[in-house]
């Protein structure tokens, strides 16, 4: 199914202005075609083409179905861009397809990368959107302080790190809380040990992610594959 | 850690050709030297150099840790590599740091790649096992025909595909089945329906990996990583 972005005043759409050059010239759609589109809010709307100019798409809509695709969880993954941005990109674009609600780079004592792209990621994310046939559109937030994510967190909170103290396995953790999730994901040389101090203090519950030494990603991944995993009966 | 590749025979080890430039010109190890390897048996070994030529570099060993970084699972993935390699790169990187046992490149009706660089799979493998600190080789096979690795199948086999027939949620399978698994992820555009039959014939049981429309190389970190989340805490 090709799929459009667009946004919804009233009883009109419009095409997102990115989606306009690809639905006019690439597809050659003309007033009166249906298209089906998102507008990130979880439905999946059918669309009629009423008006074409240059930079515009727009027309009316109905809902065509709720909740399209929609995951039973709500999971936040807080995490430490990786140095290397095409891993980070990939842990989006999976994350997405898997059903993740929120992505928040966050910046460590040990991070390596201390910018990201927000426009590239959000790109990512609409894509795998897409690709995975979902109405609702996950939220990347612009890279935040670690202490401020923290502060923030919604839920029942985990920090995932390989420190040796008293920690849960991950899918123990989120069996026992049910509602949001939010779980940490250090940088490539983990939390430092105050940070995770501080994580508990703020009422995170460290939590492993098992015996190999995975790399962020792949923790990343694995994090949010085993909820996804939890809920695939339902 | 640094570790090593190496060969075993009796008493002595020898270092895997590729590993030589790296251990001599690079670190500068000389003889007396201790270092770690791994043979791919599972053992983590602690070396001591004894000799040095051009292109070898071997000496006596001890075990340092039996079964190291060993997982509780048997997973065989048989999986058509995408079309993008770098997404079948990627796929075996994440599944080896998730200790999955053997990966089998599969054709398929629908397959659009219909080759893959086995030593450069290899050198994936490699790379993941010494990054995620693990003994044990997971092996990748050479691409045979989807009916091939069916017949060679171990274990409790399933079949993971898009179409509507009775699907049994893959972790409600692997928890009803001890013992080596082996799961089956199509191409970009699925099995075709004769393949899902010829399956099932063969008693391989259909499986979902969920009501998100995954790219194969995300089925495949999925179930593998779903497989890895059960056994977290043992």
């Amino acid at each position: 199914m090709q799929l459009f972005l667009a946004h919804i005043d009233g009883q009109k759409f419009q095409l997102d202005a990115a989606e306009v050059n690809h639905c006019v010239r690439v597809l050659r759609k003309k007033t009166g075609d249906q298209i089906f589109f998102i507008s990130g809010d979880g439905n999946l709307y059918e669309g009629t083409i009423q008006l074409i100019t240059k930079s515009v798409v727009g027309g009316s809509y109905k809902i065509s179905q709720k909740s399209w695709g929609a995951v039973p969880y709500e999971l936040t993954v807080a995490i430490a861009p990786t140095k290397m941005m095409d891993r980070m990109d990939w842990f989006v674009e999976k994350a997405v397809e898997m059903g993740v609600s929120h992505i928040i780079p966050i910046l460590c004592d040990r991070s390596e990368r201390k910018v990201v792209k927000q426009d590239k990621l959000e790109k990512k994310v609409l894509s795998a959107v897409k690709q995975s046939l979902k109405g609702k559109l996950p939220k990347i937030s612009p890279m935040v302080h670690f202490d401020r994510a923290l502060e923030e967190a919604q839920g029942a909170v985990a920090i995932a790190h390989c420190e040796q103290t008293e920690r849960m396995a991950w899918p123990a953790f989120f069996q026992q809380n049910s509602g949001p999730l939010t779980i940490f994901i250090g940088p490539e040389g983990d939390f430092s040990p105050n940070e995770i101090l501080r994580a508990q203090e703020a009422g995170a519950h460290s939590v492993h992610l098992g015996g190999s030494r995975l790399r962020t990603e792949t923790a990343a991944i694995a994090a949010v594959a085993m909820v996804y995993g939890h809920h695939l009966g339902e």
